[in-house]
């Protein structure tokens, strides 16, 4: 299976990549050239529609408190639980663009419901580019225009390719998931590679489904696995202003998932691994990065096990230092101090790839050719004990390196 | 003057640089080479002594949950308003090394103690560097003993090298401060390159005057001017183990500075000037910094603003931008965003060296070249409000650039 890379990412036994892609019954996608990248001739708007009246969904949007018009016009002027229509453009993330940009989404909203055969609240938009200059609403919806002509089942590539910015590779996948009532199938699209990239911002992730799902089952799901996922992965610790997550459950494979049911588990087992390979794939496009971190924290308290978790992942000397395979663990003994002032003396653990480095919080001797020998592979492993126990979470993050820079020092605006 | 470059550091007109430098009355100092830095010819052990028993001084040092063994030692087993006596080491943090570590610092101290003619309680002791491989302290014992040997008041050349790590310039001056009631030396010794350097941690300062200060004046006077200096600034963000500021004042030029005096307030300004330049020396020194970058935001919630201050100058997409010239606001947008979660609409103004390039939260038309010319400088301004008054504060930070992955990710331990 290709999809499913990570050794982090337990890909269910009752999934199966569907490796030639596709949306599930009921969608349909397509993508348009619209000039809003400028000097490119790639695909950059994209239109994604469901075709049931009563499809279900939900999502998922930035915590920023600088928001993109395209975020404050969905959350705001949808239903979030009935969208059926997604409009996506990349090469301007509409953020920091005032009332014009405002009034811009909302055009682009009103265009994607008259050519995707919606109503206005059944539409959400989405952006992904440049912050700070304003949107030309006009290109967005001739673009919508064309991309309702060309509208198919298979148009999830191009819908994916639209939505693009300075990602390295496609984040897509298509799985057929057996439930014990039949067999759905579940499709993704996702970009980023960075929270916020350099001049283009942002992650954004649709997600499809046949099955039936209620509104309720919809949010419930959506809301536990991005916790998971888009919520557990750092490139430089940059919350952008218009992260998005959609998830639409247009139910025309008949295949209801009740509340509760085995259903319900077995579904939810295939969103979490399908968003957490996608959170992955943005980590290592992570601008430029080499390999990829995961940092596992536990301890008796829930908010340090967190902040440790997220300051190691999000440290320029931890970054640079699993760019360069230096296992370096005094660098990670330095950001659980700092994330965690007033503690001292503070027991802790470090242990790299198995091999614990550091005990109640000094070194002890290792065999660090070992060491030095895992920190060279593509995935490098660190967990972290703090004193007490039942609190555990994860965080995946990218490494830093020229790449990095290259991207966001050398591309001038 | 060549001390005072900044143009954001205002050299108060009672303050003159003293060229060829030296230490006040009452204070001697020297260093040696005691083969603590691995591989290195340089000196690596520091020795500071104020003759009179009665001396004054005050100290400040890391929050860090992880506190380095010198740290734990001088802020446990000494007599904070009455060191006497510094013995500092480069190249071994003594950090994250238990307690082997803290009998190596106890040892340190007790050496220095004999060989200063001082008692073990008027002893600080201070590391910088690696962090997590116990330092050899019958090495720093044997430094010390030479170092006391050579003690002169003009050592403080020798000291201020010792403490180096990966400073690619000294940090040290020495003032002639005029007071009412007759004129003092004003010194002081820094090192420091990041927050934390990468194999070498840390930045120390040690300051001595010749002044006579109460204890509490000596303590007033280094926590408001450490909060408007070292707590200012930001090259990775990240906190070290083993910072730590120290101010001595022997009393040996017979000028008292009295609590609320007018002297009080002229020695307040040296001392404040001195410490923000060298500051400001740590930031332009960080790790191949090629721009200093000061941020300064205005609003009605302190720690709204401070917060947001942090975020712009830790952001790397901020810094990446710094290092390349690029006036790219919509990554300080973004930061301002990330740093105040759940308050949008947020109105903000965002200025670049004068110039207004955002207005109630979004863009507005500016001249791009001139701005591009002002981010071209050595030291670039931005300027940000938000809503409400009251509040105002400062951070000076670095850039990231090539050189910084270069020292933190290709010289692997």
């Amino acid at each position: 299976m290709s999809f499913f890379r990570s050794r982090w990412i337990d890909a269910p036994p009752h999934v199966r990549e569907v490796p030639e892609g596709g949306l599930p019954a009921g969608f349909r996608a397509a993508a348009a050239h619209a000039g809003i990248k400028e000097g490119s001739e790639g695909l950059d708007v994209g239109l994604l529609v469901s075709d049931p009246q009563d499809t279900v969904s939900a999502a998922r949007f930035t915590a920023s408190g600088v928001l993109a018009a395209p975020v404050l016009v969905t959350r705001e002027r949808c239903d979030l639980a009935n969208i059926r229509v997604v409009a996506a453009n990349s090469g301007n993330a509409n953020a920091a663009t005032g009332g014009p940009g405002m009034d811009e989404a909302a055009r682009t909203q009103g265009a994607a419901a008259m050519v995707g055969g919606a109503r206005e609240d059944q539409v959400a938009v989405a952006s992904t580019g440049v912050i700070g200059v304003q949107l030309d609403g006009k290109k967005v919806s001739k673009g919508l225009l064309e991309a309702s002509r060309a509208l198919r089942i298979d148009g999830d590539a191009d819908f994916a390719q639209a939505i693009m910015t300075t990602d390295a590779f496609e984040k897509r996948a298509t799985l057929a998931v057996d439930l014990p009532s039949g067999t759905v199938t579940l499709s993704a699209q996702a970009k980023g590679a960075g929270m916020i990239s350099p001049k283009f911002a942002t992650m954004l992730c649709f997600v499809q489904t046949d099955a039936a799902l209620a509104p309720e089952t919809a949010d419930l799901l959506l809301g536990v696995t991005v916790k998971r996922s888009f919520d557990r992965i750092s490139v430089d610790g940059q919350l952008s202003t218009n992260d998005t997550v959609i998830l639409m459950a247009s139910g025309a494979s008949g295949v209801r998932v009740a509340p509760e049911s085995e259903d319900e588990l077995r579904f939810g087992e295939a969103l979490d691994a399908l968003l957490r390979q996608l959170a992955l794939d943005i980590v290592r496009d992570g601008e430029g990065a080499r390999r990829v971190g995961r940092v596992v924290v536990r301890g008796g308290n829930g908010d340090g096990v967190d902040r440790v978790a997220r300051a190691i992942a999000d440290s320029p000397l931890v970054k640079t230092a699993l760019y360069g395979a230096d296992p370096n663990w005094g660098r990670i003994a330095q950001s659980i101090g700092g994330a965690l002032p007033g503690t001292a003396p503070l027991a802790f653990d470090i242990t790299i790839e198995g091999t614990l480095v550091c005990s109640g919080g000094f070194g002890i001797p290792v065999d660090l050719a070992k060491v030095e020998e895992a920190v060279r592979r593509d995935e490098v492993e660190f967990e972290i004990a703090l004193p007490g126990d039942g609190f555990e979470t994860e965080v995946f993050f990218s490494d830093l390196g020229h790449e990095y820079v290259v991207i966001n020092a050398e591309y001038t605006t």
